[in-house]
């Protein structure tokens, strides 16, 4: 954080180092197992990438291995939303960090169906109703737009895990049906919770999440391809929104050591945008105690700070 | 936010163009009133004071009058202690968002005495227990350092605010006896809530409050006389505590807003760093549903955004 | 209270001298009116019906007008998973009073998918989980045994209540599955549901349902017909529990003012048991704040205190 | 439960019986020791005492040694408090279940500093405020009253017990001062606790304890004496108190296997109420996981089916 130039010379060879860091690390945790399908990844991938603004990508590990995104869906469902809705979105759902385990009901019992922030289940649930109410067909529109963004067509989500998803998802029914007894979801709940799963069964790569995420880094813009995917404000707002809420009930730890806008999921994936640099995308599976990829979160935290990228100072 | 220069030309006229508008505008709230001598001050007070890391003082409006910090005094406090303790302290105050009304003894409970930010008051009481316990008169310390900060020895606590408070201090004594039965109290608890009402009594301006907190915007390092209060690190912390935990319930949405790390109390005054930039300070007493004052709010998010000063972008 | 003897002479004319007493009364609340079906119940209907162990029947007003019974199904429901599943049972549910709002999805997160007691609704619906798991079609089954209790082959449930709950059930679907998720539900939730609402859309009289909880004034035995119904364990035990919990939250007020076992549904009804005298049955549709019909309340209440029916003296 | 008269022959026999079993048992818990005073007391005291209202006493063990009452001088404290207030009273505090832990925090937060009922902690510390502002010394008032009920002018407070009590009393102070942040406590905290753990230490034996109810039992007059004591309607809703909520969160298993009004306390004793009949009292030290003595709760249980005195049937 010591004023280091944010111009990094030999970011490609930090990126392999850290990989190889976590490599020697011991696990730091177990790999989601609520669904067969995410417990049987090997434990032992480790992938990081970084693209910067200027289209440099420095990459390392298993970086190009598609895995499932799991929370990370969100940051792309709320970014399809506020296109849709904007301002009205937030009647529906707050912007409020939310101090809790990341699926608590009792949250949502206290605040009348209003969940706390998009990126908590409750909230990515009414922002999965929002696309299933403004779409014919919200799940291939959803896959549609994260190919564009990541310049990818090959992205699909894996539909062992959305039907594992399904079947093991009774807290989210909860939830669900929870907010629409308080008249928050419009849509009928099963065909919501069947969007909701799939967009967390959706399998990407590191470079696929780096790339996809790009404009969050650059006001807007997509630095590939220079195409505008939402104003400067809608990109602001949903890293302030990450910066908060992004990583479950660490986030304020991960403010505190990285100071960078992520999201993380139990899949194993971090995705951290810094702004006007780039993003960086990690990835291993065993997850900590807040369901963080404990690997991942120290590859993010060491990049972050050898390159001084915190947005705190 | 859309790549704005971050020197701007004629910073002392916007100061002043906001403020103009800021006495224009509705009150927005009522002034906090649970104690006499807070609700008896003028609500149309309209202070700004912006001092930025080269020395230049931006003030307008009632910028030299000091006011009760109450809230804001959290910072120097915990500044404090993290000077006396550092890692320590983080296994007895969390750094987590709250995402509850500011004073909730519910999460205390259900966290085993375990505040989840120094900012919310149980945290700020365990502050409180560690600068009794470290100093052998921590109330005059709170004020030298404070004095020391900004460099005026003037400051002082207002008595009348601080017998005040104490005797309408009962739900924090609740929250301290808690904490005690916890554990996660050393002192004795009216020794500690007398501490903690004291420094919420302090009396600061605008000015003096932009002033002492440019060590936060500037590494650690105050501005003015090139003193090293804390490491970059601890400087970096605190930023990042005031992102997601400065703003009461609000602080989402000022992240969302505004992007600055701030603090506000409900004497109407906030204080808001802008990294390698300055410290902008507001006054206005009367208060919004969340406890913030309205106008002051609204002159730090147009002071950031016609600027450009959001760490988001 | 005090001392009297427990068989008055003029039952039948106390009987009616209440009913038109609650006439004259102000209707105390609202009509429930969460389902079109309840709403358009006539709020003026006031029943009242007493039948002794020695089969005396003592009615006045609309006693013979079927009713939704709604939650009172819920102690026929426990009756027959007891007879089904006895102390297993209990491990599934708990006996204590619930100290909340009758549909709390707090509790039952806190307990982790464990209802306090068979009575409130989370309760309820695991008592539904057992009916439907031990009967291959439990709802024919539920009002065979009710037809049977209550000595009327006419009894049946009222299908415009039942799909009207269906339709507003997503607050009991929210808890379903809530449990479900703790593993606390063993069959599909909509099939539960199903069973649940369709045992509160029963059509009952004051007449009906004082003859069928007679067992329970009469230690297991059913009055008229001598056919025991369960051992005497087992009537205690619901008396117990009707007497802690029957009321919602204002089970403890009942206990106060009144002292009797008792259990009232949102259709108006309440059905109050006499250990070793005999069962009270009331209906007024009008609600208190409670869920409780005021007017029905009432009357029970002039009942046991003229009688001096309380149990605790 | 079946019938059984309630004269029996050789309820003396019975008495000895129990205790003898008692003796054999394993201790099922261990002793309250969350104070020093407390923690020393000899686990192996068992001791059993029935005083039925025709006078007759039957006693066994040590039922003559004095024990801390602990939070049975919650019930001497209501009867108190109703004689000088009554119905206002219970807009201080409610009469309903508490559903939880004896000394949550929680719910008094939501319900607005109004404690659900005189036998949580928060219930008793509301009636010793009262007691506080009634009495100009309401320790010795206290005193007084217990030692005539029992026509014991022995009975006295355990100074160390009560001094230990207010070493340790930190949660209990912040629920007091919880309640007065609500405007629930007239006089000083301090004062009010002082009271509140000073009656808490009083000393009673198991006879003390049967006798001095007896006039619940017997519609307010105390049956040694002819004295009455409160009126039939008081002695009945303190009994209807006590049957929803006098043995913590095991109350309702309690009404459910034994079926009688009782209160238990820390210090292993427990005293039951038979309406028409008499008072139990019984005591063994080691508390089980609600905080009830296990050995006492089953001599009661016993002697109370047994004799099919529950109230339920």
């Amino acid at each position: 954080m010591e004023g280091t130039p944010k111009q990094p010379k030999n970011c490609s060879s930090l990126v392999e180092e850290l990989v190889e860091q976590a490599r020697k690390t011991a696990l730091g945790g177990q790999v989601a197992d609520y669904i067969p399908a995410l417990a049987e990844v090997n434990p032992d991938y480790v992938g990081l990438a970084v693209i910067e603004l200027d289209g440099s990508v420095h990459t390392a590990g298993d970086a190009d291995i598609p895995f499932s995104i799991q929370s990370i869906s969100k940051v792309f469902g709320l970014a399809m939303a506020m296109q849709r809705m904007d301002d009205i979105l937030w009647e529906r759902v707050r912007m409020e960090p939310s101090g809790q385990a990341f699926n608590s009901i009792v949250q949502l019992e206290w605040e009348h169906g209003i969940p706390r922030n998009p990126f908590i289940n409750a909230g990515a649930i009414v922002v999965s109703d929002v696309l299933v109410s403004h779409y014919s067909a919200s799940k291939s529109a959803f896959v549609q737009y994260v190919r564009h963004l990541a310049s990818n067509s090959a992205i699909h989500a894996d539909h062992r895990v959305w039907e594992s998803e399904k079947e093991h998802g009774n807290r989210n029914a909860a939830l669900a049906y929870l907010m629409k007894s308080f008249g928050n979801i419009e849509s009928e709940v099963p065909e919501v919770l069947d969007h909701y799963f799939f967009q967390c069964s959706v399998a990407m790569s590191c470079v696929d999440l780096a790339r996809s995420l790009g404009f969050l880094a650059n006001r807007g813009v997509q630095p590939g391809t220079g195409e505008r995917i939402c104003d400067a404000r809608s990109a602001h707002r949903i890293n302030a929104l990450l910066s908060t809420s992004g990583m479950y009930d660490q986030s304020g730890e991960f403010a505190f050591t990285v100071g960078l806008p992520a999201k993380s999921g139990v899949g194993g994936g971090i995705v951290a945008v810094v702004p006007d640099y780039g993003v960086i995308a990690a990835w291993s599976p065993p997850l900590n105690r807040f369901g963080n990829p404990s690997r991942a979160v120290e590859m993010i935290t060491q990049f972050a700070q050898r390159l001084g990228l915190s947005v705190y100072t």
